[in-house]
């Protein structure tokens, strides 16, 4: 059985103002939805970035997957290195042919990750099982998310379409209350604090307004490296046993590893260590405890499932990452953390801040915090086809083909800076 | 479809009198055979290790298996991991849950290995493609596998059959004569000694001429481990430029890493580092360049797959270590090793020195050196039940429970000594 065709859909999503170390979010998000066609008629899905480097990547490499085998990941992932070549940011040194390398470059491991997806959609529901059964099974019968809290504005810049429900969130009793909302919608049993925005005593002052208000719940902070090392530290001090685990807070292994010796809190990261390559430079270090790992740029759900176990074999804890995605991404994310038995922690999604989906019917249930494992073949959702070609025109509307949630935020503050760590 | 019934069958195969650093193979090797017939008739086949710890833990564990899904590969490793529960050589420390754990201690990584296989040879029957698709696809047609000489009597102790038709081979002459009648049967283009049998500077002596007599040859040596590190440091001078790798000269982890520091020669092993646990401990101090992986020990294909990734993160060679096996696990190994990218060396194999089989049809055909892999549906071979009959027979009547190479040398020199090194 063989790949027939792939499709591949640049899409633009409606996103709300969520303030960031960057920035602000632009009004739509970018993302990529794959369709992969087999010669026995059905059809695999994937969903990806969709800035234009990755679909530049994704448009080049599509047509070259005709006539693969549905089973020769090796396969795919050759032709993805190759298309990949010319990038100069290779991840990890590898030997002259492509093909005496398991492991890809950052660029390559995006666009191999978005085909993988639909593949493994495509074998599964060949096998009539489950996606979780091409991974080894499901260890849980629903994977756990947490509460993702974000400081934002009421509205965008210019007001390209109506403001969203969540309203303003720029100190510690919105911050509650968005959290009380998100919780009583989706019952999370964790939550994050996307920080690095406002001041850092602020972002703490929001922080221990939420443990006030949920002491049971499990609490995260993420400045995105925003932090000089003084300033995660004395934040530390005051947040330290408040924490879960401490996200993130400042920039570089280095910095990371005098922060985890000084302060002795468990650090989390998708910002330092997104490679093999940074992984193996961060073990001898011990720069980080928890990795945030991220099918879309790990080098999909396989290369997930071997990063989990490296992190076992080194004593490091596996949690899950997630930017501004819809339903196909976060079917995906469940399977492969139904699958990996040390994903000790609620994993991370976007996924309440989304208003449109590509997915034919319901959004994908969030009940008490969890997504329950599909038990029906394969990934477990289709494509609405007339979303797709909505969100599609909105891609081709909107005017963003690369995400810059600096030069946004530049459009409300002129002189806002770039420089990172800010505080 | 799920596991109706799990048959193991400890069978016993005629094995030369072949000479190592422990002693002496005994007249017959011990072998289990793993059949998983599943709800839809189809069924499975493994092969793994025969001694009565192994055997007790396969039987023990086989009627357990009786209603998971084949696809639940982690629902199996759970029965696994609870029934080797008291063993005690736990080789990765894990969590208070089995379901925390990726990864298994040796014990439960042996037995899960040989359920796995026959699992994998299911799933890849269902979907009608090769067993290496389910590992990712071939990446390459075939599998390049090295002639394994070893210094032998003509015959065992007491004739118990007739004597194999190899003869003799205790001096340079007459191992360069094994190698000759190897390489023409087979059409090796690797060569692996194994040494630790006789006196160091005889055992150099041999493969000095090994690479007189085959130049173009990779070659390596292997006396498990059987030179202390001042004698494998001087047969080191001897051999250094002759060699393609250096195997386990030499015990320990502490004493591979002063060889390799000693020498800069690439170190390989399958003693040394034959967990996960052992592999995190070798990486900084540089023990091992090279390990011999063996999905028999190391949890089986996908857990091997595991280990190829991280041996590519940390810069370490991968190839591929054997006992004396018959079919199956010879053409497990060979989808094996088709999927994985970096396994570059010439992987080891018994499959020469044994003149029995369980599989139907003919012996699995080496040619050029190489395995073809199979482009039939899942391992690619099926068991001859009569075959598989007789050598239950001769397990039964042969009187061997467990390998003791050592206690069989004591039958021919009552004064064999048992530690090692001895040189």
């Amino acid at each position: 059985m063989k790949i027939a065709s792939v499709r591949v859909t640049p899409i633009a999503i409606k996103d709300p103002p969520l303030l960031n170390a960057s920035g602000i979010h632009e009004p739509y998000a970018l993302r990529s939805i794959i369709e992969i066609e087999s010669t026995c008629g059905r059809c695999g899905l994937g969903e990806t970035y969709g800035d234009s480097v990755v679909l530049s990547d994704l448009l080049n490499i599509a047509p070259q997957l005709s006539g693969i085998s549905l089973y020769d990941l090796n396969g795919v992932k050759t032709v993805v290195l190759a298309a990949c070549a010319s990038d100069t940011a290779s991840s990890v040194t590898r030997s002259s042919t492509a093909l005496a390398s398991t492991l890809l470059d950052k660029r390559a491991a995006k666009a191999y990750a978005a085909f993988e997806v639909a593949l493994w959609d495509l074998q599964s529901q060949r096998a009539n099982a489950p996606l979780v059964d091409a991974l080894g099974g499901a260890v849980r019968t629903s994977v756990d998310y947490s509460a993702y809290l974000f400081f934002k504005y009421a509205e965008h810049i210019d007001t390209p379409y109506a403001a969203d429900p969540w309203g303003v969130a720029l100190d510690a009793d919105q911050i509650v209350s968005q959290a009380r909302s998100m919780i009583s919608q989706y019952g999370f049993g964790s939550i994050k604090l996307k920080a690095g925005a406002l001041a850092p005593d602020a972002e703490a002052d929001c922080l221990l307004a939420l443990k006030r208000e949920f002491p049971a719940h499990p609490l995260r902070i993420d400045p995105n490296a925003n932090w000089s090392l003084p300033t995660a530290v004395r934040i530390a001090e005051r947040l330290g046993t408040a924490l879960e685990y401490y996200e993130d807070p400042t920039p570089g292994l280095d910095g990371m590893a005098a922060l985890h010796k000084t302060t002795g809190l468990a650090l989390a990261t998708n910002m330092v260590v997104t490679s093999f390559d940074e992984l193996r430079r961060s073990i001898p270090i011990n720069a980080v405890q928890i990795v945030l790992s991220d099918h879309h740029f790990w080098g999909g759900l396989r290369a997930t499932q071997q990063l989990a176990a490296m992190c076992e074999v080194f004593g490091i804890g596996v949690s899950m990452h997630s930017n501004s995605h819809l339903g196909i991404s976060l079917m995906a994310m469940t399977h492969l953390a139904a699958a990996i038995p040390n994903v000790a922690y609620a994993c991370d999604t976007h996924y309440p801040w989304q208003s449109e989906e590509v997915i034919a019917g319901d959004r994908v249930q969030i009940k008490n915090g969890k997504v329950e494992v599909p038990r029906t073949a394969g990934l477990g959702v289709t494509l609405d086809r007339e979303r797709l070609r909505t969100l599609h025109e909105q891609f081709l509307s909107c005017g963003i083909k690369t995400r810059n949630d600096n030069a946004q935020m530049r459009r409300y503050q002129p002189d806002f800076p770039k420089v990172k760590p800010r505080y």
